[in-house]
């Protein structure tokens, strides 16, 4: 799956995630397409579907292959894919080996892998922030954990609690999500081995299943009991898991804005967004902003359910949309946990001491 | 939560659950509410917060209340919740004893306990018919799965394959939804106990834990950790669950609805919608109902994300959001479950006989 | 198009409109119905497509009409609409005159052009509130006007200004929805006659759009150029309007709650929300109700703009999915506009004296 | 407003638009910051707010200013606009003359006039397109209309039609938002001019409305009633417009993905997207991301609609979500009509001859 297009240092500055955004681009894709056939030629060599002096060739060309990345954009705005291309110019560099490449597989194969194994690797980073925001929150409830603060329901004062009080409904859906993370990845994780029409590895007679199952093993990802080209129930669950996060730190990123208001003046920031107006202003912008990405990932979640209506054996229609929603998900989730980490950091102060 | 309004028995006829609208109705909330009230009225007697002959007196009373439902409706349009009327009348009828009544709890306590008793009981429902959709389409295996069809991707013939090939393709998101039921409904089905602003059981002391462990066993609930008046993650779980339900048959019935059409002929159905212009028609409408039903759920699981960003101790607006989401988003899953079944039941034939 | 399931008297109480509901009810549904076919049969006698004495049959039979309800609901389950069973009925009940009924029409002819006057009607009396919400706030504007206020951007003091200058700023797009009105009702109300497969009157001869002139004449509606089975744009658009209403009015009950909090303390309403564990509160329930719609509609109308991709010469799916859609919507703009006339007449100070 | 980030060549060929993406550019909105900066001084110069020599001086530095993209993009991230950082720049190179820039003026009014000005030209682009669209319609009229083909409802064969009515019920809507374009251009294409807290050009004294009709003049926008920093109507009215395109054009690319498939063989396409694994396979990706596209916009102007609950006097999550959104729909809308526009002129053959 690729990332978003159109490049804007702006939108980037304020929407997006260094670390995340590189999981989506070409060249990780492309690797990983190039881990895909390997495994793939490798265990066929092993499993004696190709000679394994053939085997080896192909492995070796593909070593060293660097695709024309020109001509794969070009053929993309034709194919849909990027992947004919990529097989063709493989092909093509391996010689006499071509016939060891790409055997069973099909495009969704590389695309669905490669997907999968960024999903994987996002949820790592995505758990490792997670970590450092429950982490913030555990700080500041040893600051000012003892102070008080108005309880509000409906927006309206209620009852007096501590600065503990909210924390802790700040962080329990916040580390719920780490706790939902296990299936959710383990799940996404998977190796996608359909071949053309989704019937999966049995199409490479007897030794299909140890083949993929070798694929599987050398890709760090699960073999799935049959192939998920119709299937994009992992893809929506961790789409899921993306949005219940955002929705976490909007919650707390809504609550600082109140809490921030004058009149209120239950929270204290050491920084803000400036005015280009009103110099003496503080805009608390990270608080806002994780209202906005909380809105924004409720927003994708529903066009991420409508790729579920998948017909026949490959919907190219259904299976573009998740390219153009779920990339931007997994950014305002990770960039989500950047700023409210951030955000959390800046807190003077907070509730009133008792 | 209450179900939606505007009862039109045609549109009950489309898109109505005659099993699941009645546990969201006003009647079996209420019910509801008497036994969250009731359990704890028993756990504050047997704990010593009331005296044990005061919570039987109390207890005595709720066995036979008969709440004045019009005054409750009257006065839900000015509280945005049923319950301020239900426990003053509940508290009006039981006289002295009303001290023992609806101590530590607050609105929120019962609705939610009761919304999340509801999604219990028709999780239960829609497992029972998962089921029955995965029974009906083993039977289409058993009867048509040797035969062969045309394997098609982008909508375009690619290879032959089984109608056991394309039967297994529908039937494994459909049987991933049970697969996944377990966590999202032990995920939902716990009490509900945080009182005024939400800081739980602890408010009645050393013994709150035990009463509302006490309440959550009575209720068949778990006990939560902490209360999650502000934590919706367990709702959006389910919807999520459910919508992923819809969306697993909206791709069967856009399979079948693609499969019904003349010149394709893969699937014959032995029934279907007359027209009033064409005599000669069997619509599909079953089948183009599935994706109604997918795309619909789809729109809403987008609004209940929505409901994360959930203000302070409790959104009024958050809230009032699940109750206009939630529950017709379980009446379509479960329609879509029985229509399935019907649909599937109705096949005559599948693919070509090899 | 038919309103919504599932009658909850505690969901109307907060949600449903008891003026605009009944135009999606059956009964209304039917009236109209009623009305096309004898519109079409009186048409067709008077332009010679049928004897004269023949159309004043069916239509002397037709005033008399009354259909069998169960009967049509029973057939609605398996012919997705209620037209054919509506038919078989009217003309089983016309005996010989069957033949000057429904000629050249189609289910979805009844269907959209009741939907259409259903619409038209609901738009006269949502113009009708939005002037008396206007009215609303222009009688704050008198009462209130002259006083100070803390303007506030991102949440933060900015700088003073006048309660009039937000009232200006709530009255805005409130009056300018009055402004859209004109061309989205003149979109909307228009007949339908498109024939089995939309090709239009014209299948009647040259007397064809002579009819369809007559008929929308009768019916109060346009005449449009060509049938419109597959373009749901005017409906569409007609949902945006109804979108921009709630969104209007959710950005008002979004301030007012933000300005009833205590600490700010910028308006003050007689009466609110009670609660069940804090006698004090009084709780800013309408305001909340109107963010509530606001987001509602705007989930809505991502799945109304869903049903544009209206495959062939009817999609049953996209169709389907209107039907569950917009009534909800309408009635959700209607309760919006109700709550902010009732929210705002109860508003007994704002701002503060100059 | 600054449009999406994460620049992928691959997402680009597929979805992008290489035409309309410049109009969100950085540089094309730091060029109307300063078109409008220099408005707004040369106006204050005309109307005495500011010395005319100083004007001169200010207009002059501002002729020649190049901003320091890296310092404004450090900033963003802090402020949550560029505009703070920009005017500063603007006004340390203005030396003595920078009182006359940015009077009265705030960080929203060039953002939102920048961005109006951008989407009233993308209008034209779009409109020039939608053209383009209509003149391939019109030719494939020329050339197959007599031909015939099997009118479907329901997705079942109806009755038989000629290639010109199908045509024609594609380009009805398509034409249908160019009739519409006329109020939604001229309501985008308003000047905001609203100052810190909205309250427009009057803080500049009497002459505050002919310098912002002078600033609407010169930037070829329309003066407005009042400020529109928290309507967001016309924003919300253009994404309606851009997903009314990409629904028209997706019913045409699901229309013609179900003609091309074997079996129904009711167009021809004279290229497609190859496969890495079916040779034979020509796959028609443009129809289907037709669909695509027009489910992606109708996802987004969900989110967009969610942006009219504008909190007091600016709100920066609403604010920012906009931005996050109407962007990609813009190109979503262009690269619809450019793949639309292109699968049209690759039909070899529609229906069966006469």
């Amino acid at each position: 799956m690729i990332q978003a297009a159109g490049a804007s240092v702006w939108h980037g500055s304020l929407f997006g995630d260094d670390e995340l955004a590189p999981l989506f681009s070409e060249a990780a894709l492309v690797e990983r397409f190039g881990a895909f056939e390997m495994a793939l030629t490798r265990a066929l060599g092993a499993h004696g579907l190709v000679e394994p002096v053939l085997a080896e060739a192909a492995l070796a060309g593909m070593r060293d292959f660097v695709p024309d990345a020109d001509a794969m954009c070009r053929a993309m705005a034709t194919d849909g894919v990027p992947v004919p291309a990529y097989v063709r110019q493989l092909k093509a560099a391996a010689g006499d080996a071509a016939k060891a490449i790409h055997v069973g597989a099909t495009s969704q194969d590389l695309v669905d892998t490669a997907t999968a194994m960024a999903l994987r690797d996002a949820s790592g980073v995505l758990a490792g922030r997670i970590e450092a925001v429950l982490s913030a929150l555990g700080d500041l409830d040893a600051r000012f954990g003892t102070h008080t603060l108005t309880g509000r329901t409906r927006m309206q004062a209620a009852l007096p609690m501590t600065v503990s009080d909210r924390l802790s409904a700040w962080s329990t859906p916040v580390s719920g999500s780490l706790d939902r993370l296990g299936p959710v990845r383990d799940d996404v994780a998977q190796l996608q081995f359909g071949g053309p029409v989704g019937l999966g590895p049995d199409v490479l007679g007897e030794a299909g299943p140890a083949i993929a199952g070798a694929m599987a093993a050398e890709l760090g990802l699960r073999l799935p009991a049959r192939p998920w080209h119709t299937d994009r129930s992992a893809f929506v669950a961790f789409g899921n898991w993306l949005s219940m996060i955002t929705g976490a730190l909007g919650k707390i990123g809504q609550d600082v804005a109140l809490m921030a208001q004058q009149g209120i003046d239950e929270i204290e920031l050491s920084a803000g967004g400036t005015s280009s107006a009103m110099p003496h202003k503080r805009n608390p912008v990270l608080a806002e902003k994780l209202v906005t990405l909380a809105r924004f990932n409720a927003v994708q979640i529903g066009g991420l359910h409508q790729t579920l209506v998948h017909e026949q054996e490959r919907s190219g229609s259904a299976w573009m949309l998740e390219w153009m929603i779920l990339p931007p998900m997994v950014e305002a989730a990770g960039r989500a946990l950047i700023d409210a980490d951030a955000m959390l950091r800046l807190v003077k102060g907070m509730g009133r001491p008792g």
